[in-house]
């Protein structure tokens, strides 16, 4: 099937693009349903067409450490690039979920032989490193209800700038896990982000009435200015 | 001059190494030197051939977000890779060190050209990459006591089980910055691991009776199993 659209996929050969699409199928998964374990044997890589993937660990207490959480257009999988082929984290798929799924060992002959490709997938890698350290020096020296402030702006549109209405995309308790909260936390904390930014909370809809309010509160903890290229 | 000994130098064409080697030289810092601040024009990428390098970024606040601490073999400033060629951190020597700096147009051009050494700088960013998600996890799930258990494990040889001797390499309030922590907390954190460890401390100096102790109160809370690939 088709190759979708994704900046990995840019400008490579035509017979790497058909070795690709030759390996690529479509996969659905309700919500709640495992796409993949811990120490499996991997044998694809995945594009999300649409829904939510929880991507976590577990430790050897039994505690679950969420490390992503992705959407629409986001790739998984990819730690198949490094010489283990074992799954090194599980994926959930959080709401019904769709995903391209392309074969491991096609994605790997590709990247051997299409040098545009192997940079493609190199620039991809080096930006999500450069989100992973981002994250590193939120938790590090943001507090928590700052960490819910840029995890709300990054749902928001920049060009919005008032009176934006948003739905929280998943479980709050999710979201507090993501953010590498207890629900108690989160709860204290988002409380203290609504005073002081004004921002109104029903159920899973917020309104945001100044977006500038939550950067000035938020951004000044952080080195990237908003819009930041982490969005 | 020769290249450093680094995986990433591995197997690639007699071309290309003598392209790096002709724009390799090697530099020194004294400690507490810049080697270059973030938004700085980038013109080189850099492995440390002894010494200890911190990097940084500042937040609007003017907090210092330490995000690494590097010494001997390792590599840095390869954000270079993506489009943006300035420099999204700053480093600096925090001890007397020696660098080998490659000039980033023989990087580059080597990149593009050597499929073998794209290959290889791609294992070593998506390692790196899990290297981060890996912190993560730690700063999500490990209360504070154990993040330190986890710093000292890692200058722990994994062959010397029983008292074990170790030098902290740098100042303990960097050590508390790095991992993400108020100095107070850290000495709170550090009594609390003392005694649940019987480790000794004096200044600097760190006896570890049996490190069986800190692996069971540590790597209970954390995903991988010691010794583990993040060593």
């Amino acid at each position: 099937m088709a190759l979708p659209n994704h900046q990995v996929f840019l400008g490579i050969e035509g017979k790497s693009q058909k070795i690709l699409e030759e390996n690529c199928i479509e996969k659905s998964f309700k919500k709640n349903s495992i796409i993949y374990l811990q120490e499996e044997e991997q044998d694809a890589v995945y594009i999300i067409k649409t829904g939510w993937v929880k991507i976590f660990r577990q430790t050897l207490d039994g505690e679950e450490a969420i490390t992503d959480i992705l959407n629409d257009g986001k790739f998984f999988g990819e730690a198949a690039v490094l010489e283990n082929s074992q799954h090194s984290e599980s994926a959930e798929a959080i709401e019904d979920t769709a995903l391209y799924q392309i074969k491991l060992s096609s994605f790997k002959k590709v990247l051997s032989d299409d040098r545009l490709f192997g940079l493609n997938i190199l620039r991809y890698i080096a930006r999500k490193q450069a989100s992973k350290t981002l994250e590193v020096e939120h938790l590090t020296i943001q507090n928590a209800s700052q960490r819910i402030g840029c995890f709300l702006m990054k749902l928001c549109k920049p060009e919005n700038k008032l009176n934006t209405v948003l739905n929280l995309p998943y479980d709050k308790s999710l979201i507090a896990s993501r953010l590498g909260m207890k629900p108690e936390t989160f709860s204290r904390a988002l409380n203290t982000l609504r005073v002081a930014t004004k921002i109104e909370i029903s159920g899973s809809r917020v309104t945001i009435p100044e977006i500038n309010d939550i950067i000035s509160y938020t951004c000044s903890a952080c080195s990237e200015t908003y819009p930041c290229k982490d969005l």
